[in-house]
C-alpha cells in the first residue's frame, strides 16, 4: 500500500488548490476565483469547444489532463497575474522548484507523467498545448466581461494589453480568437475596458 | 456563430456550479467545498488512481468527462447532503429538470451528450460509471478524515451509516473500498467519527 499512500497523500496535498485566488472573479462578481474551480471550468471547455482547434484530431484526453494539473505549482509559486511584468521575472524559476517538490509525492512514474504533462503546457509546442493555452487564456477574458471588467479595472488594464497578452490564442484556435476580439471589441464599447 | 454562442451560453451558466456549497470542508478546514472545486479533485482522482479501478482498461477519458459534469445539476437542485433522507425523496425529479434546463443550453448535439454522461454516471450501470460513482464516494470520507470529522460530527453521522452508504465503492474499486474502510477504522479511533 506503499504506492496508494503516495497518492492519496498527492491527492491531499493539491486541496491546496482551491485556497489560491486568482485576480479573475467568478460571474456574480462575489468573488476571486480559485484555482481549482479554475481548472475544472477549463476541462468542461475543452470538452464542449474542442470542435475549434486549429489541428483536428487532438487527443482531448491530453488536453484536460493538462489542463487539471497546469496551475498545481501555484500551491507553492503563487499565482501570477497575467498583466504583472515583474511578477514574470522569477515565475519560470519558482514553478520549476514547485513542480519539483509537489509532483514527487507521487510515486517516481507518475511524478514524471505529471511533470511532463506541466512541461508540456508550459512548452506549448504540441497541438493540445496549444489548444489548452488558448483556453487558460480566453477563460479570464470570458469572466471579465461578464463581470464588467471588474478586474480590468482595478488593475488599469487597457485594450492594447488585452491583445496582446493574448493574442496566442490564435495558435491553439483561430475561431476562438474571433472570438475573443469580439468580446474584448464589445467589452471596449461597453466601458468595461479601456480603449 | 450561432453554435459558438450557444456553447459559450452554457460555459457561462455552469460558471454557478462555484457557489453550490457541499457540506464537505476543505482540508485547512477553514470553508466549505464547492462543487466545481470537487469535480476537479474528482477528475484528478481519477487520472491518479485508474490503476486500481476493479475492469480494466476502462476508458478514462470517459470517467474524467462524467466526474466534470455529475453535479451540473446541483444549479438548480442544490446539493443534497448524503445522509439526508428526506432530500433524497424528490431528488431524482429535480435533477431530471435541472439537467433538462441547463444541458439544453448546448447545441442539441452536445446536449444530448452531456446528458447521456449524467445519466450514465447516475445509472452505475458501466464500469467507467462504478469508478467514477467509487471516487466521488471516498472523496468526502478523505476530506472528512482530514479535517477530524467536522462534517461527520456536525450532522451526528456515526460509522455504520458512513460504511452503508459508502460500500458501493467496492463496486467501482475493491482495492479503494478497502482504503476506504481503513480510513473509516482510522476515524473512529481518533474520535473524529462516532462507532
Amino acid at each position: 500500500m506503499q504506492r496508494l499512500q503516495q497518492q492519496m497523500g498527492f491527492l491531499l496535498e493539491i486541496d491546496q488548490l482551491k485556497n489560491i485566488l486568482r485576480q479573475t472573479h467568478v460571474t456574480d462578481s462575489s468573488r476571486r476565483e480559485n484555482d481549482a474551480e479554475h481548472s475544472w471550468h477549463l476541462a468542461v471547455m475543452a470538452i464542449v469547444l474542442e470542435e475549434y482547434a486549429n489541428e483536428k484530431n487532438i487527443n482531448i484526453l491530453h488536453v484536460v489532463k493538462m489542463l487539471l494539473i497546469h496551475d498545481l505549482v501555484e500551491i507553492d509559486a503563487g499565482d501570477t497575474f497575467a498583466y504583472d511584468e515583474k511578477g514574470y521575472e522569477d515565475k519560470e524559476e519558482r514553478e520549476e522548484e514547485a513542480a519539483e517538490r509537489i509532483f514527487s509525492i507521487l510515486p517516481e512514474d507518475q511524478a514524471d507523467m505529471i511533470y511532463a504533462l506541466w512541461r508540456e503546457f508550459e512548452d506549448r509546442e504540441t497541438a493540445e498545448a496549444r489548444f489548452a493555452a488558448a483556453l487558460d487564456r480566453l477563460h479570464p477574458m470570458l469572466l471579465n466581461h461578464q463581470t464588467k471588467g471588474i478586474t480590468w479595472q482595478k488593475h488599469d488594464i487597457r485594450k492594447e494589453q488585452v491583445l496582446s497578452r493574448n493574442k496566442t490564442i490564435a495558435e491553439g484556435s483561430e475561431d476562438l480568437w474571433e472570438y475573443a476580439q469580439a468580446v474584448i471589441e464589445d467589452a471596449v464599447e461597453n466601458g468595461y475596458l479601456k480603449a
